[in-house]
């Protein structure tokens, strides 16, 4: 199984595929695709392109995105929202089934708590995945959630464990 | 000139295309794209497919899209947004310029006065389109926003009777 996982934002979409075999899990790539010049209709078109680019190259077979946090400032919630919806739309266009996750929920498998910091999760994915080269936290936390979804859907131990 | 205006929403996308010609206007059709069906992602492709079968069928030369409306629910905005991700995303993906327009200027270019009633909007835009069968509410807003289009883009009169 080849997952690709999501994390969306409108500025920096970070995206991170692996594969799982069994209870090993691989990293095969990594990115952030950015999109800040243009309209936003313009900006949706690059995140879409690129989603579409990253799928069309490997061939994932299910995905995983972020579960958008809601905040206070609705503007910022709006514009989430519609990065959220291209996240969404790519891989239910392409057929793959979609498993999404709260930030927490991702941090507690991939970490062990909730409310870890950036730097431990990137800290724990390059852990889990040797010899990855991260682009940069959004590409982590993409990877972070592929991970997340790999757990969950295998209802077995992909062991977390705790590098100190 | 042919218009498409689209008005986002998530559980029911309402479109409509006029045809431009000089200060005529004429309805080609409108309809609404239903989607409450499913999960997110299946949701949002039914929006995305639809608009685009519109797109093919009615080969529009320029969008309007009705900016969202952006209030104190969070939950209501993010949804909102993902739908609206998906609105911009169609018609840009087809190469079409987007013009976006807020609820208000087009009730104030299609009824003369910002915050006109939903029956009022009804009522303008079957008289500025005769002959018109609205879909619905939210067909007739992406009429009005059609409309709101090609007032703005030609620059000159669009002639704005109103009916009493």
């Amino acid at each position: 199984m080849i997952i690709l996982g999501i994390d969306p934002g409108l500025r920096n979409m970070g995206w991170g595929v692996i594969s799982v075999d069994g209870p090993r899990l691989r990293h095969i790539a990594n990115g952030i695709i950015h999109s800040d010049q243009g309209d936003l209709a313009q900006r949706l078109v690059v995140l879409y392109r690129g989603l579409r680019a990253v799928i069309a190259e490997h061939a994932p077979t299910a995905a995983a995105v972020e579960q958008t946090f809601v905040n206070k400032d609705a503007v910022g919630t709006l514009k989430l929202g519609q990065a959220r919806g291209i996240a969404l739309l790519a891989p239910a266009e392409a057929g793959l089934p979609i498993g999404e996750y709260a930030p927490n929920a991702v941090k507690k498998t991939v970490v062990g708590v909730g409310h870890a910091a950036k730097e431990q999760v990137q800290h724990m994915v390059r852990f889990q995945l040797p010899g990855v080269v991260l682009a940069g936290p959004d590409a982590a936390d993409a990877l972070a959630v592929a991970i997340c979804h790999a757990h969950h859907i295998q209802g077995r131990s992909i062991r977390i464990k705790v590098a100190s």
